[in-house]
């Protein structure tokens, strides 16, 4: 056992990053190519299988689980972001620096495009024989499975509202975030913040998947897209729907700010107040009992 | 950062309410916009994907942890009542000032109204799609959307045992939350109320959905319905299956108060009682402890 | 506010009950009432709705959490058994008083017995309604509505099998039970024993309820059942299937007997002279050290 | 109560086995087949019922809730490891002394026997039932029951890529494992690593279930395999699909080592130098500070 535990440390030693930022984002990779590796592989698992091993549940439940176990495993070091749009809304409330954004945002893409990478190893076999035999990854048509990593819109849904869908999605889970995460409003027990948003992406599945299967993360959505525009579905897979790519990028940041706005005006603002106003008013009262007791 | 801690200090001041009641009547807006928002949206994508993308199970599992999102949002501030019935409850019992009850339903009534107005701009494409040739937002039949906001009573149903539907479900409801937040009982750990509750809601759901599909808040069913009265689907919301929607409005109320009996009757009393003998026995010792110790 | 506080008190007098194990066992009636209201809803809103409602996952849900929230409500007074079975096992192991036994298992059936009586009140048009022409509620057949209240078990089922089934899933419950509120076991934080109960019970349905329907409760069997045999349904419901009903009666208590010596041979026991070990070895050392400083 | 209690130390001291690896042996059994009977007992749950009392979601839920109530019971006794491939990772890490695995691995696989034998009883009727005129326990085709028990591979899978499959599923789990148990993590709050790591199993069912099954133990697929074998299924349970047994059975452990490897590099090292920077720092502080005041 000694003899393990020395070469324990030596690896240790070897392998360890000492930049601070590069940790994080080695973390937040890591982060997010378990939330993606879970949430693909159960649109992979339904898909695949014809509804028999997995339902469109299946999926809500796995993306919120695997947005927990993502945050879980790397929150201590980097704080579990996993998503570009999360980091964004921190930094515009100064919780984080802004230098951290585009940090994040390459190692959050890195990690998605390496858990779609694992799905497509894990699921190599059954998507050459779901293909049948054409034999060929297609972006549309029944024997799709490009939409098993990235999203594409429904039919009926125009680029106007698919642009509002992730903003409000955006925002809906901005808000549910800023609430389980804000220091004043400290809602749940310390240890259970990961399980809360994973809720939060749980519901936004549950009510707001229909029309674009939920991005609400630019980092989930365009990792994968380019996965697959490598791996063999073409590029395709960014000018299908007039380049609908687009929205799931950039709609999230419109949505992360005006999440960040609802809940501060009405939630955040206010709880923030209240603990300054108790402060000052604790700090006026030892001021004058030192006036008192003549201590000043 | 020194620039942007600034601006977002001077934001916070300018759009500080400092009325508490009405800043309480904001966060109980927000906490049932997300409740109604995520519920009925989950309604709004099994009704429209046609059972694909949803069944009952993910309605039910959407509103109680739509509820419990809505609580950790607002609870820090407002209590997380989200349901004039529950204020009606805890001022029955003394425990909520009487005078919140009017700001706390109206406010509810709002947000359940905005909640609603959210999920039809989110889902506005589908909704049109779903309606087909003739483009009518219809109130019955199979292309019938209106139930997607308020509730309407399965054909089976009467107006008398839907009454009894609403009085059982609310007085379940209200058993369940008193025994969750009463300080005498106390069974969860603080931080887990919100949880506690939503599962609450998800039983009634899995239970007691079949009927007329569980409002149990007035202000849950009265906001949407008003919205879609506006939105295009006509005054036949209201008049609908005899004004149908007068009973989830007033029957919770009666629900409200039977909870309250039986809960206070068969648990709550007794842990009271217990906890003041406790009190006095204390009390009656250190007044004895006084008599031998001279100190009286 | 006054007054109404007066008035509270005065109903908190008038309405106490100073008999303790009286009062205990109003508390389990309560929670067995809301354990069988919540599940045989669950079953009533699958088999009513053919379907639609409700699948088997939904009842197992229900099951469990309704367990949850009975636990939840009466937990503090009574212990929250919910099941002569748990009563039983908690009193082979001397950690309660044998005399609790018949009050606790009469009043959990008086307390099983109203919550079906609710769930009849509750779908009563629905029920009529699913009988059909002929008006009239069977107990066996396409049209059977008994199994909504007690458990009936499935063709393919022998009794001696049957017998065995309500033996193994009592059993199992009772070690996971045993195992939650074992003092030198300890394993869930304080306050979340009744979620790991109900997580117990829905995975007992999981996995052991297509049999007949995981009773594993004398009382949740039996109270439901004499309900159906006064409310309609006729004394078929005692006499079918050479008198079934006998099974769930009492196969629970001898899985009890058995769920207590697994657990406690493989685990408890161990636990508890480690315990004991820990306490008799500091008790030594104390002495030891007395002896040295001569205090003794 | 005086007899009861003595007899109950009289039974405690009899049965009490005072070799600590044997006792850990005995609760991995126990825990191991808490397992394996609730999660076989779901898969024949829905393979007997013909999906009416089940779905792959419902084998799902099942699996990881069973790991938890499995941990949760043996936890304190052997740290609940229920799987050999968890086991071999920490003791590659040193947390556990290289002579438990095959202690540990014996006793996993003799639990996981038993709770096959179980279920095995507890469906008897409902197996031959099943099986229909030929009544024979058959491995393969429409009526195949053995797939209850161990996991076989789905037509489309090659052999290599059910050994990556394997290689992947169990390197996820022991990602999730080492983050929820690390102490230097530690990311959930103490009482609920059971559920965190269930919740992980749960995932790793949603997500990779489709290709064979999700093993991911050597024990759980072998010992209810070896039962299957001698209970009446025959040597083809070992020699189906080119002794597919052999892949769940030797390529978790491959998974393992690079679990281990992907958590300690990405993020488990950096914890844990952190950890030792800091106690460093405090302990040179607490030298100085010595060499002030003189002390050293």
């Amino acid at each position: 056992m000694g003899w393990q535990k020395a070469m324990l440390d030596k690896l240790a030693q070897t392998f360890r990053i000492r930049n601070k930022l590069l940790r994080q984002g080695l973390a937040e990779c890591l982060g997010t190519l378990i939330l993606v590796m879970f949430g693909c592989g159960s649109v992979a698992q339904m898909v695949l299988s014809g509804g028999s091993h997995g339902r469109f549940l299946t999926i809500n439940l796995a993306f919120g689980f695997a947005a927990t176990l993502g945050i879980l495993v790397c929150g201590q070091v980097s704080g579990g972001h996993l998503n570009p749009a999360v980091t964004f809304a921190l930094c515009l409330l100064g919780r984080a620096k802004w230098r951290k954004f585009p940090v994040y945002f390459l190692f959050q893409t890195i990690g998605s495009f390496l858990g779609a990478a694992i799905i497509f190893a894990e699921y190599h076999d059954a998507m050459y024989d779901f293909a049948g035999e054409t034999n060929q990854l297609l972006v549309s048509g029944p024997k799709a499975t490009a939409g098993i990593f990235a999203t594409y819109p429904n039919p009926h849904l125009t680029i106007l509202n698919g642009f509002f869908d992730q903003v409000i999605g955006t925002a809906s889970l901005i808000v549910c975030v800023l609430a389980i995460v804000d220091p004043y409003n400290n809602p749940v027990p310390p240890g259970l913040e990961a399980f809360t948003v994973g809720f939060s992406i749980l519901l936004i599945g549950l009510s707001m998947g229909f029309n674009s299967g939920y991005a609400v993360n630019p980092a989930r959505d365009f990792g994968p897209r380019l996965f697959t525009a490598i791996a063999g579905w073409g590029s395709e897979v960014f000018t299908t729907r007039q380049c609908w790519f687009l929205v799931p990028f950039f709609a999230p940041f419109l949505g992360s700010i005006i999440g960040v706005i609802v809940y501060q005006l009405m939630v955040g603002w206010y709880l923030e107040a209240e603990a300054r106003d108790k402060t000052n008013k604790d700090m006026e009262e030892s001021l004058k009992l030192n006036d008192v007791t003549g201590k000043n």
